[in-house]
């Protein structure tokens, strides 16, 4: 991966990226970083803990002279997938571990910042360097996946605990739909130059599109419950075989975190970081799987967009959006933009694939992204939960066709 | 779909393949036909009975004036999957029926022909007869899947009984490999003209290639015994993440029906349709995952191609290769042509998705394709158990990236 | 266990059961005798190779000079779960073996015949007469769990098919309940002197009663239907735990085979081994769990007996009552007898152990009752599928708790 | 259940039972109390909200004039399997509960003291003296819960953590073997009289017994290390069907908590709750299942006991041996005497039945003992994990047959 910006620079977007995982699991409890609620979902502990753990193998093992490990098992509790660096910790089982608590990982957070401040002194080889750059990279992943987690976490509470205390959203309104027109004809899409982009993105290479149009808007939760009110839920001729069985056998009515009360079937609530909330139609449909966002555009006759339309409607320069703002975790309604950026992931309809060319780097690092190039979808666009400075217009996301617990919703794509 | 063919060749063409079918069953016993090994696998007998139901359900009672239905509950024993005609007997138990027996499905085959004599001795409007030409089609995939799926059945037996006696094999002899080059750009793939052709091959549209090149022969038994000495199953590096999961829980150590005396670690054998033989490493590698697939492309650094590719250089014309001949139920190595057709399905790394501008039918027959355009991969070529006049250079097969009971091999490709 | 009868009389008894087991067979296709539609059931077809493979293994290889085996892999197909004599088939498997087919099976019963004449020609030592004597009465069980499975096998057919024509039922009528006391004491239990026994129903032993009394008659389909009017199958207090997780978890309403028909819930059926029926409140309930049972005692505040309990009430004589008749395999309504004997088996509240000084045989006979000795619960008095002369009042059969498919009713038992 | 003492009295033992179970989480941290290792397992901070909503909803809100609730969602979070008292939150998700945090656990504890103390100053009735009596001594079951559950805990995290500290063990030795005789005939086991026990030890009644002998100590680590050594866990002829099953398929080579180091088999290490420890062979043998002590027995030619075997030769007055101390948490080489309480529960070969004449109570409390009485065995005798006053010669505990996580041994017994 290329890599951007001088020492200066990347020192200071260390500490930020650091301080901000810190901040964002400062309103839960050591008891709260410890949940596992699903296979899936990791302990807010445990991305505080692996976040480290990759400056530490990668970093300061190899390149940082005189550096000592900070325990030797953590290597073990705090390696994820990366075969090549050894035996790890069964994943479903992270929720077990109450040692080390969320004090002693906060203590080794310490550590390895201060051996990171250390190397960072020194004068970096680009390779160096770059890596660096990865680690802050996957370091905001991961802030992701601390609010994605632990929302999922605090749904499974009978008490329904708020994350956080938000001020009362402004009942917001969606615009008039409309659409985004090309032309079709060959395009280039894909990561090239200067700038720091993940492998996945690279090479750049030309796709020929067929005329297309894509929706200027997000789909809504109004827009959601008329599909719902249609029986867009046990409807299977809208359905993709699979998502039919699985819509089926988990008994989906809903997108994921809608509840309602006994007996008031119409008085819809969310469940949000900020606790249990009304819904508001205006705002973007969120937490919804490939199956339902398929569905739903079979429903209206459109579909779903491939990576590459997306690509190629979306601004190519500074990244505009509702980010990350840790006053404001949950998607808006639009106003007279088009939401390209941030508030929702948006589904594709392109199975997760290799570009033409692409090779994975050797070693450990080459794990990173290529050997999950199967059976998933790619998402555009990033979220709300989704920190500033991480996202970019060829930047591809993904998660199996059932996932429901990242912050996904859609825009529908057509034909002309 | 489109249409192809007169009426009198549309009516010898049903008789063919029907008997064909029948032809396919006789050396079997009546307990033979009735066993399911695993979900996906479905009896003889219920491949016999659901094509004729086919018949039944999509051309006698809407088409044929005062036809009447054969038994009343065949249509909930024989229907697959099609949701829009009614409730069908679960997929999986359909070993647990052991009536109607085998001569009642006979006697049900007898009075669909009959009365599919008379309406095709009729003169059929267009769509009609598109109707026919898809059941004729529909039965040809089935006959491939009675193969594919009595090999299962028997191999699960420890009398490891044969389906057919067959003469002993020629030792083959692979071509030493070379490539066949693309310079790349914009070409069009999908079906489009006359001729029947699945609505998953249209409609024809642009892609644009990267310059890659294909090999120009199948990876053999041969090469796959070098990826397997070199710790093919053992190197986690290989590997997409979710087939390496697959990999070590199923203790996979070869491609399905290889096995090895014990003791005897290098004298492999291969169960096959004349029971065990010994392997020849000549003959091309058959019953691989695209996981597998993909783990031996990975190793040699080399790729799989993507469908587009494979079109792309897959003649246009009339097919030959070895297609199904009950004689040879067996892929067998390659002589001087390339085999892009025959011996055994090739994997591609293409996802199953729709083309640009895919729609589905309306109605049940919509049912046909598109609902299971979502985590399968695509195929090409055809096998020895395709029917002969079957597949061509645009017909898109497809299974799950662990399926490994398809005759499906590989042929590899490579960045120019 | 001890051997009665002498040569001749041994010789007779072989072939009537024998005989009797293809007679049970003969009104099923060969199609029907491969199924095994839970793992609990096997197929008529490896009963009937199972009981032949009990001669062979125990009698003849070891006692007929110059035996020759009818084929050598029948050994490890037919072994059902013998570990000190080999490797065997999995059980759950038993539905995917198609050969030996149901033709060469009946070869296989006539070699195992022939052979078994001859050696029951010579002189035969004690301990060989007692071993064939076992064999007879294991094969009589395997005569009724043939009645069992095959019973279970049609149920699952979407056809619902008969196993034989029966004469219409006779309308029953159940006789008021009375109780039969007993002033408690020390009682002797358990089989001893002449006469065959399986082992585990000695030694006899002393046992101390508490006062009781056992109802005069069966439970019938009419009192389980006011149980099910009073909410029995959803009322969680008259359950124990396990057996109320089992009740919701399967969604039990009713027995196992009780149907009804939409929109008609007061009008029940049952399949039976002469197809559906429509239900006679005066019959004896049958296909109950233990759960069940139990559930339905404690709803009358009455209880299951104690084995002990029934055994002392149970005539010790000659054993009479509706046992198996090929023209009437299902239990029938009690006329003035109690129906201590035949038409079901009853539940007792005593666990499947030990009597006091029982010791397993040595070798692999051994394995035939002891190893069995945990989670289950023992039944006595045979039923309507029980052959006649296999049964007695020391009889010991037991089911796990869970277990509907047995012939399984119940008589309730109250403290004096 | 009997009630015994007076007002006084009961108000001590309240107090300090309630303290114990403070003193006992102490050493954990809040991350500690929260982990739930296996659905069996609760959390400790589950154990001690449980225990107070025990006195909360049994004693508190019936008989407490203004007693307020202390939170409105605990009767659904701390509820166990009370069915008549409400829904409740599902078992094997009580892991997943981070908030109330143990802080707040501790203020419901506080709370619901300080509400008994005012319940107990007052003149109570006998009946709701007997609550009091049987929430204590339901809170001492779940002290040794709170020690087996937290050592499984412990035990799954890779660091290996230990409860507490202890002082190093002295090297035990174990008496040679005697055996205790009884003559057989009619006895009486069971409760009755003055002072607390459970309903499931009564009523008192007759037994008969047959000649016997007891060892006259426990089965140590040493006896166990010798049956390892003879193929103890690789012979199917030693284990009952149902054990050995287990045994293969979760690949069972030793106890629970026995670990070895790579390449030093015969060096035996035991995690306890001081942590990792050498193992003494002349400890008594904990942690193992039903099915262990079962073939255990088989290979020494001996049995389990009965439960009245045991009780009969149980000394009936003030029991003593190592039960309860927090300084000892693990079962310690026997001395001069029997071990017939403290150290190890003893399996029994006896299922758990209701005794003749036994009866639940009414109403909830109901829901107590008798809801269990299938699919489970006896064990006597108490542990070092039962506080001291909690055990005597008439108590029965219980777990399934494959349990291995209680403090259970095991004692022979032979027939005379």
């Amino acid at each position: 991966m290329a890599h951007g910006g001088d020492a200066v620079d990347l020192g200071r977007r260390y500490a930020d990226v650091r301080a901000l995982t810190e901040a964002l699991a400062e309103p839960l409890s050591p008891e709260d970083q410890m949940v596992q609620s699903m296979p899936d979902v990791s302990p807010t502990k445990w991305h505080r803990g692996h976040t480290s753990w990759f400056f530490e193998t990668f970093l300061l093992q190899p390149f940082l002279k005189g550096y000592e490990t900070f325990h030797p098992s953590f290597a073990y509790i705090f390696n994820s997938y990366y075969e090549t660096v050894g035996a790890r910790h069964p994943r479903p089982e992270r929720g077990l571990i109450s040692r080390p608590g969320g004090a002693e990982v906060a203590r080794y957070r310490r550590h390895v910042d201060r051996a990171m401040g250390a190397l960072l002194d020194t004068a970096l080889e680009a390779d160096t360097a770059a890596l660096v750059e990865l680690g802050v990279n996957h370091e905001q992943q991961h802030q992701e996946l601390i609010l994605m987690d632990i929302k999922h976490v605090l749904s499974r509470n009978p008490l329904r605990p708020a994350y956080h205390c938000t001020a009362p959203r402004p009942a917001g309104r969606s615009m008039a739909p409309g659409w985004l027109e090309h032309p079709g004809g060959p395009v280039e899409v894909g990561h090239a130059g200067p700038g720091f982009a993940f492998d996945n993105e690279s090479p750049r290479h030309v796709v020929h599109l067929t005329p297309f149009a894509l929706a200027d808007r997000l789909v809504t939760c109004g827009d959601w419950l008329e599909f719902m009110a249609d029986g867009g839920y046990s409807r299977h001729e809208l359905w993709l075989s699979d998502g039919w069985a699985l819509c089926q056998q988990q008994g989906w009515q809903a997108p994921l975190y809608w509840t309602t009360t006994e007996g008031r079937a119409d008085q819809w609530q969310i469940f949000t970081l900020g606790g249990e909330q009304p819904l508001d139609p205006a705002e973007p449909v969120c937490h919804v799987s490939y199956y339902e966002a398929d569905a739903f555009a079979h429903w209206t006759g459109a579909r779903l967009p491939s990576e590459s339309e997306w690509e190629t409607l979306a601004p190519s320069g500074p990244v505009e959006g509702h980010l990350l703002d840790p006053a404001a975790l949950h998607p808006a309604p639009g106003g007279s933009g088009h939401q390209l950026f941030g508030d929702v992931w948006e589904w594709t309809q392109s199975a997760y694939s290799p570009y033409p060319g692409f090779r994975t780097a050797p070693g450990a690092v080459g794990e990173y992204n290529g050997k999950f190039m199967v059976n998933q979808y790619v998402l555009r666009g990033g979220s709300c939960a989704t920190p500033i400075g991480h996202v970019r217009s060829t930047y591809r996301n993904f998660f199996p066709a059932s996932a429901q617990w990242a912050f996904s919703g859609l825009r529908l794509a057509r034909d002309l």
